[in-house]
This record gives structure tokens, C-alpha cells and sequence, in this order.
């Protein structure tokens, strides 16, 4: 199984995301599931055209899209079965589609023999793509850029795959433990990247 | 003909919303045309990476880029000839133009032999993508995410061509005047698909 | 070296543009990459999305990636050595970034044998794409869709080498010369290309 059942909790995590800022934005159904779709698919379909595979081949994943739709159906039908949970652990899920992703787009890129900058950003881009289409759509600054080393993460399985420093299931399962377990400490000491604030110019 | 009428019909029709915003934004003659275009041929774009057909077929189009010039050219120049009529005719052109552009995209990834989930996405993206890029490039949130339904129509063509349910240019042609009058319908009587507004927490 | 040096420095100015923006929206360190790398990329990866060029060709740029990264990290550790500079000779730069990416966009699409839309549209997108993925992904407007003439002077390059107006490293330097010094011109004298406003209706 390896990464399969990572794969379902990344895209279940990434899709709810999306159901919920559709909600927040007051979408309809139709626009709860593009929102979810894109957030849960976005990150893969932009990684694919990163490092040359066709974006096509996301319609190989049709028993992840079907597992997406349910989901989607039943968390817009029974909202409050999940939400108050996905407060407590949303965050949880969250970091696990992230690692998922990462780990994934810098499986992909290194199997295509692209050189570590381009593993490093497949990593970055598969695993908050999706997160950035959403927000884009959603009208929404992606927080992700500014808070809590989220997409810092991503650096560790970019460069633990890129430099080959891990192999098998094992070194892939400990790249994922490792960024789930840093992803959740960041968030609960509130850990920052550095950042300088500049004020910008009036226009 | 079957579809090039309702393609250039389409293609106008996005165009001159794309104008519209432009105008809107107070952004200057080649912000008008870039809006414009990306209105008009930004969903096929889409489409074509989806479903895998290579998005420099766009430049296959000429005769329609020629059009949609002209077309966004007068429109700009001459704005008291059709402004106004725009507000009565414009939701007629932009549903016409969101039916052609859904059942073009359905045929596509149909002929692709790409699954029914590819289908519908296909059909939605090239029925709405131009829109949405429109709206994200003008720093607005893209309002069909929410309302009257619009998206939701293009599952008509989707599932109607993917289901194999039509055959032969009368029945697209049916596909679409349904899709059209179902549009305006949904306009008039105000027709909303079910939508759950939640609060967005505090940040 | 023909544009060699052009493209170091169109891409060392947009990267700081980026860089830039991140700041003022408080972005972390990662965040500031990722921006630069958009903005210094971002325009290629449309242009060869659209022109049917892969889009990872953009992994083969390793050596202008290594200079975007040094120039990035550095300029966020000492912004005191650049920042007031930037006020005073970044428009020029990034003058020197738009034309030279233009004139790139436009002698890729004119190589590929498309047809002079398709050079334009390339000239264009490869000289301010970028730009607009930055703009979007920190929740701005494209200012450069309504100011100054900005994207209006890639129309140079386009018809230029488009219409095999020019040849050889002089004409592209000619090019060159006459988008910089157009563009200055324009940010100088406050050009403006016709614009209408028209008022948004009450939504």
C-alpha cells in the first residue's frame, strides 16, 4: 500500500478544506465541489506541468475523485457531523496531506531525473498548490505564505528525496512522521520562518 | 456549421464580459483586450491541459482571435453602442456562450476517451474557466461560485454527452437551447442551488 | 551571449519585485521565495504553456534559477543595501526584465512557427505573466493592466519579431533599447494608453 492510504487523507483533508472556505464564501453546491476538487487536486495537476507529466493523468485517480465527491456530498448534507471535530483536527489532517504531497511530487520529480531545485518546488507546489488555487478563488491572501513554516516544511522531504538521503517505505514513512509531528509543533508554539515586514509605498 | 456559429456567439459573448470588467477596473486598451481574451479562450486553455490536448492548439483558432479583436476593438471605441444593450441582452449572450462552451468541452474530453468525472469537469471548466480567470485577474470573487446556478448547468451537457444520452447535431443542439432556457429560467425566477453559509472564524 | 545578460537581469528584477511584494505583505522567508520564483518564472512557464514548449523546459534554467535563489537570500538578509535602491533604479530594471522577456517570449513563438497572434500574446504574457501570478497570489489587482503603457510595449517586440521587422543581435538589441527607453519615457511623462471608465453596477 505505501502511500495509498496517505494519498486518501491528504485529498479527504485537502477537499474538506475546501468545502469549508466554500462555505465561509456562502457557494452553492456546485461551488463547493469545484472549490473542493480544486484544493484537493489543484496541488498535483500544477506539480504534473511543473516536471512534464501530462495533467491528464490526474483522470487515473478516478477512485480518489469518487472517494472526493462522497466525502464532499456528505460534509455539505451533514455539516455538523464534521465541523466542530475539524477545529480539533483539521489542523491534524491538514498536516497529513501536506507531508502526503510533498512526498509524493518529490517522488515524481526525482523518478523524472529533474535536478533538486526543481524536487524542491514539485514538493512545495504538490503540496500547497492546491491550498493556493483555493484561495485565489476563495478572494483570499494564501495565509500559508506568511504563517507557521507551512510550506517550510515541505523543504524536508524535497531535500530528503532530492539528495536521496532516505529509500524505502521506511525513509518515506519517517520523512512524513517527521514533518507531521514538526507541522504540529509549529502550530502549537506558533514557530516562524523569518519575515521583515516593509511597509509598501502608497500608490 | 453545428457548432462554429455558437462558437463565435460564445467567444463574443465572453469577450465583450471581459471588456466589461476591464472597463470596469478602468484598465487601459490593452488590459481590455488581455481581459478580453482571457475571458474568451481562458476555459478552452484550461480544457486543453485537463483533458490533455496540447493548449497551443488555441492558436488554431485565428479566425475566432480575429473576431474576438474586432469585436473588443469597436466595443471600446464605440461603448454607447451596446452597453446598454448589454445589460438586456448580456446574460442571453453569456448563456448561450456558457451552454457552447460546455458541450464543446464535454465533446472533447469525450472523444478522449477520458472517464465521465473528466467529463463534467471538462464541461464545467471550459463552460466557466475564462470567467474565473477574469474575476481572479480583477481581484473579484468569482460571484457564479454562488449564484442562480450557473455552473451547475453545464452537468446537463456534461452528463447528456457523457452518458452517451444524445447523439447527432439535433440532439447537442437540444442540449444546448435546454441548457439556455434552464440559464434563463434560473436568472429570472432567481433559482438557487442548496448553499450553507458558515462563519469564517476570526483570524 | 546575446540575451543572455538580459535574461540575468530580467530575471534578477523580477525575483526582487517579488521578493518586494512578499515583504510588504509580510510574508515569511519561504514565502518570499516562492514569490520571487513566480515572478521570475512564472511568465516563461505561461509562454511555454501556451506555445506548446514543455513547461519543465523551465529545469534546464538551473544556473539562472542558483543566481534567483543567491540574489533572493541575500536581498532579504540586507535589505538595507538594496531596498532604497530599488526605489530609485528598480523600475528600470524591471523595464530591462520586461523587454528582455518579451523579445524572449516573442523569438519562441516566432521559432515554433506560430502566427503573429501567438507572438503577441507570448510577447505579453512572457513579459508581465509573472507579474500577474505575484499580484494574484498576494491578493492584489494587476496594477499594470491599467498604468503607464506597461504591457502595451511588448507589442514591440511582438510586431518586431513578428513581422521579421528586425534581424540579427543589433535588431533584437535595437528592440531592446527602444522598449526601455519607451517604457521610461511612459513612467516619466505618466503616458497612459485610452481608457473608459464605466461605473460597476450594484451587485
Amino acid at each position: 500500500m505505501t502511500f495509498d492510504v496517505l494519498n486518501v487523507i491528504g485529498t479527504v483533508a485537502f477537499a474538506l478544506s475546501g468545502v469549508i472556505v466554500a462555505m465561509e464564501e456562502d457557494y452553492d453546491l456546485m461551488g463547493v465541489y469545484i472549490l473542493g476538487l480544486v484544493t484537493a487536486f489543484g496541488g498535483g495537476a500544477i506539480r504534473n506541468l511543473l516536471i512534464g507529466v501530462p495533467v491528464s493523468a490526474l483522470w487515473d485517480q478516478g477512485t480518489l475523485f469518487t472517494i472526493a465527491i462522497i466525502v464532499m456530498t456528505v460534509a455539505f448534507i451533514f455539516p455538523s457531523l464534521w465541523i466542530n471535530r475539524w477545529l480539533k483536527f483539521g489542523i491534524l489532517f491538514d498536516a497529513m496531506g501536506l507531508a502526503a504531497f510533498a512526498i509524493q511530487g518529490a517522488m515524481y520529480a526525482t523518478e523524472m531525473g529533474h535536478p533538486l531545485s526543481a524536487v524542491l518546488v514539485a514538493a512545495a507546489l504538490t503540496g500547497t498548490g492546491g491550498g493556493m488555487i483555493r484561495d485565489v478563488l476563495a478572494g483570499r491572501k494564501p495565509l500559508f505564505l506568511r504563517k507557521e513554516i507551512y510550506i517550510g516544511w515541505t523543504l524536508i522531504a524535497g531535500l530528503a528525496i532530492g539528495l536521496n538521503l532516505v529509500t524505502g517505505t521506511i525513509g518515506l514513512w519517517l520523512v512524513f512522521i517527521v514533518m507531521v509531528v514538526l507541522r504540529m509543533l509549529s502550530v502549537h508554539y506558533q514557530w516562524q520562518l523569518p519575515h521583515r515586514k516593509i511597509e509598501q509605498p502608497a500608490n
